[in-house]
């Protein structure tokens, strides 16, 4: 078959967030003809929306100080978070498969040589991310996982792009205004408006040999000699693909909306195998901000990463504490998937503070939800009381009957029981017992390295990360449902990121890195930068193989 | 491209198990030539390992007793246990998408009279499943979700086989042998040692022609003029594919060992919307079985469907009750699936009676993993005092270190706590309160209308589900894990069971039934027979609609 292509170039790169442009950087310094194709009409992916933060093993910038990550304690400790069910230290391989502990090694052995050839290209500038709580180390705060016994380099893998001074904008920003700046300067052509819809195939090897975009209503096809390179995100936004594939009910994505998850479906279609379609990178949302925005959410205070304040705690419908309020959002998040008794209990919480919180004078940016002084936010519930706080919960659950989020609504099981308020007096009687001791007998708050830091200002002592709630309101509350920053399975990847059929063969010419594909990271979110980390790591390397490819013989 | 058909039939059916030999049956009575294939030896597949229980809305022996089941309640049933975050009784469809409401309504509708059908042409021979338990009505049991306001037939619903007096096996034997022998009757034949492997299409539509299959080692090609049905059970049998998609960590299967889940891979090769991959049917194993059969589990007592025991309780690692132990299977064994600080706390829970339960003498055929009297059990862990027992429940965790099911392992976090002896002892002084009082105020256990009934023999009152412990030993205790009767994801169909291509529209020619395709049961378990039930109704449809698809012109 004769094909008209619009557009050629060793190697297409589809997507333009982190995963993408690491591609088409390395396809670059190979030496190769790039072209970038990207659905939306401002580059730079789910990766520009978010904090910036790259997690990376044994990078340069510790080794410069000295610091050590030992490689086999690295791979043991992400064996632990990416398959937990399966992590055993004593097994072979931690108990995880060979392709599942291969991605994991060659995320070690190649993160740190991806970041400096990034670096000495200038497309990215980097530093470890510095503290930012009340931490004790000039360097930075502790890795999200720090309380593992497997963690022996707490300190030193997160890095992140330098944002100018007095900037509000994520670091994100930059980091992908950098990256664009870069491929666009290296004379990469980054078509915007251009949705990739299928892979062009040739020869009896199904050899991808290009891609076939809609752009203004017309399908433009793009000749890829070399190789084709997907970074195009998840399928957060398709719920029907979240409700059916992801371990539990979501309202709402911070990924960039022109996400589709049209990798997964193309590359089942060539014969890739599937894998990790059950997780995603999980935080906590303000429910009636993702209802607004109908599960696209943007607003930052949307976002509730780290429910703030000391005098705080999240309880159930049924005012009962159900979760370590500090706990890593990813992690914590999770607490709203229990199914139980034909129901989710959890699925929408109540995060409860007082009001020397609210008033809380002393600047935290992360405050997730909770306006800062003198601001007001509409999500915001206010009682005089904590029994006029009850009914207000109750009124504005009501008010929300049938709405509906990602894969998840405001169904008729989202009401407070009868007993919320004597309940929640209770459970904030409890609580201030355990802010007076410091300990936490029920979910052991503030116990890892990381929360106390991350717990922003407070009043608390022993435990920063708890004070007894003011005995007299007003009080204040916010309802809470999970989110996802993007989902991250999809078609299965070998250690270049080349696409892999069942059999363990290669998809000839066809990979994948970021979100799009079955992550290397599992059910795991390693650390800040946990997602783009790996995302970058393996779009490098994707790149840098698919350039590397000797062109193909079949017929174009 | 000429190839050799070494057979060929108007509809091929891929499959032995009640879906698949459904669909034959629908198509034998159409008038056209059938050929079964399978992988096994013997024919039945996973639905003669079963109960042998079809769940039937409305079906005609319900309607001969003059037992109604309304079609807006049944749906609204259907569609709350099949899709719990999304369920809205007050919005169109109950919030659920049109093809999600379409397949339950085309159950609801089509159930009875396929029951009609395949009892009329004498391939099935059906009764309501008689009571077995404690309970009041002489029709049957109550439905496993009798409790749900939108439950408006709690009896009669579920039918079964007819065994014959005196049987010992299961009634999915006499099931599907009575299916078996109808089938081969009508001069069908059934193909066994039939792997499989591959769907032969044609044309510029995809159509489906053929399929290949793998017997003794050579290929054997098998022509379908109309249509070929899949009806070849889930993926629970690969252990990489639960991992990457079921909801939580599987430590064995009951379904037949031959079942590959190939139909997942083949129908997406052919551009197949996927679905429902994160479900499956869900109950808990005796852990110890579970491992010694490396996840394919065959044994009786390696089923743990009804904790047994009046003076019983579930305890986490620490000790602590978790879940109601006479819940049903598929939503009880989920509390398996939590995910919290890092880990799986309650991945191995333990099973704890007393004495007078291990005697009672009272015949109940559900005693899951607790021996009959005078019988042993390997599994079976024994202590004259609840610490010696808590002491021998720590040591046999610790000799199973390491060991591995299908997605879960027994890793470092499984082992007890340190005060899980005296946690023990404040948890059975707890439950004994409930016992007397008969209210479980932590998990409301015996509160549905047919936890009592499947209690079997008892001593309890007021609450016949539970009976204070005895003040002396021995106490014994069972280790138990998560695992799946099958999955239920896979090729999302349509109303007549065709496979369809994410657009909506057919891959002409492909049909699938029962564990191998999107269940639309979705998370659901709609009663005793909830699997077969769906799986013969839409496993008929299929069959149906590929016999009266007209022979397709493509070139063969």
């Amino acid at each position: 078959m004769s094909r008209h292509w619009h557009h050629e170039a060793d190697v297409v790169v589809v997507g333009s967030g982190g995963a993408a442009l690491a591609a088409a950087s390395a396809a670059v310094a190979e030496g190769v003809s790039v072209i970038v194709l990207d659905a939306a009409a401002q580059p730079g992916g789910t990766t520009r929306r978010s904090g910036g933060a790259l997690w990376i093993p044994n990078n340069s910038s510790m080794q410069g100080l000295g610091l050590t990550d030992p490689r086999q304690d690295a791979l043991s400790l992400m064996a632990h978070l990416a398959h937990p069910s399966i992590y055993d230290p004593a097994s072979p391989r931690f108990g995880l498969s060979q392709l599942a502990f291969d991605l994991l090694a060659a995320f070690y052995d190649h993160g740190s040589e991806v970041i400096d050839a990034l670096t000495a290209a200038g497309a990215v500038d980097l530093i470890i991310l510095p503290p930012l709580g009340f931490g004790t180390s000039p360097i930075s705060d502790p890795d999200y996982h720090a309380e593992l016994p497997e963690n022996l380099a707490p300190i030193g893998r997160v890095l992140t792009a330098i944002s100018p001074p007095g900037s509000f904008e994520w670091p994100g920003v930059f980091l992908m205004d950098g990256l664009i700046a870069h491929v666009l300067g290296q004379g990469v052509p980054i078509l915007s408006g251009h949705r990739v819809v299928d892979v062009v195939t040739t020869g009896s090897s199904g050899e991808a040999s290009g891609v076939v975009a809609m752009h203004e209503g017309r399908e433009v096809n793009v000749r890829a000699r070399r190789g084709v390179v997907f970074g195009t995100g998840g399928f957060a936004h398709d719920p029907s693909k979240v409700l059916s594939f992801v371990r539990g009910p979501l309202f709402g994505t911070g990924s960039v909306p022109t996400g589709s998850g049209v990798f997964l479906e193309v590359a089942a279609r060539l014969g890739a195998a599937l894998g990790n379609l059950s997780n995603g990178f999980y935080f906590q949302v303000a429910l009636e901000a993702a209802l607004e925005a109908a599960g696209a959410i943007s607003r930052p205070d949307a976002y509730v990463f780290l429910p703030y304040g000391d005098s705080m705690i999240i309880v159930d419908k049924r005012g009962r504490r159900i979760v370590n309020e500090k706990a890593m959002y990813h992690e914590r998040t999770q607490s709203h998937f229990v199914y139980t008794n034909d129901q989710y209990p959890n699925l929408v919480q109540i995060m409860i503070w007082d009001d020397p919180v609210m008033q809380e004078p002393t600047f935290w940016p992360w405050r997730g939800g909770v306006p800062f002084p003198g601001a007001t936010s509409p999500f915001v519930i206010t009682g005089a009381t904590l029994e006029e706080l009850s009914t207000a919960i109750a009124a504005r659950l009501s008010a929300l009957q049938g709405q509906r989020g990602i894969s998840a609504a405001v169904g008729p099981d989202v009401v407070l029981s009868p007993d919320f308020a004597a309940n929640l007096t209770d459970t904030i009687t409890r609580f201030d017992g355990f802010a007076t001791t410091g300990v936490d007998l029920d979910f052991h708050r503030g116990e890892t390295p990381l929360e106390p830091v991350w717990q922003g200002p407070s009043r608390g002592a022993p435990n920063r990360t708890m004070t007894p709630f003011s005995p007299v309101g007003p009080y204040y509350a916010l309802l809470l449902g999970a989110g996802v920053l993007d989902t991250c399975g999809g078609p299965v990847i070998g250690v270049n990121g080349e696409v892999l059929r069942p059999d363990g063969t290669a998809i000839p010419g066809l990979y994948g890195a970021g979100n799009c594909i079955a992550s290397p990271t599992g059910q795991g979110y390693f650390g800040a930068g946990g997602t783009i980390g790996p995302a970058v790591v393996f779009g490098y390397l994707a790149g840098r193989a698919a350039a590397q490819r000797s062109i193909g013989r079949g017929p174009h």
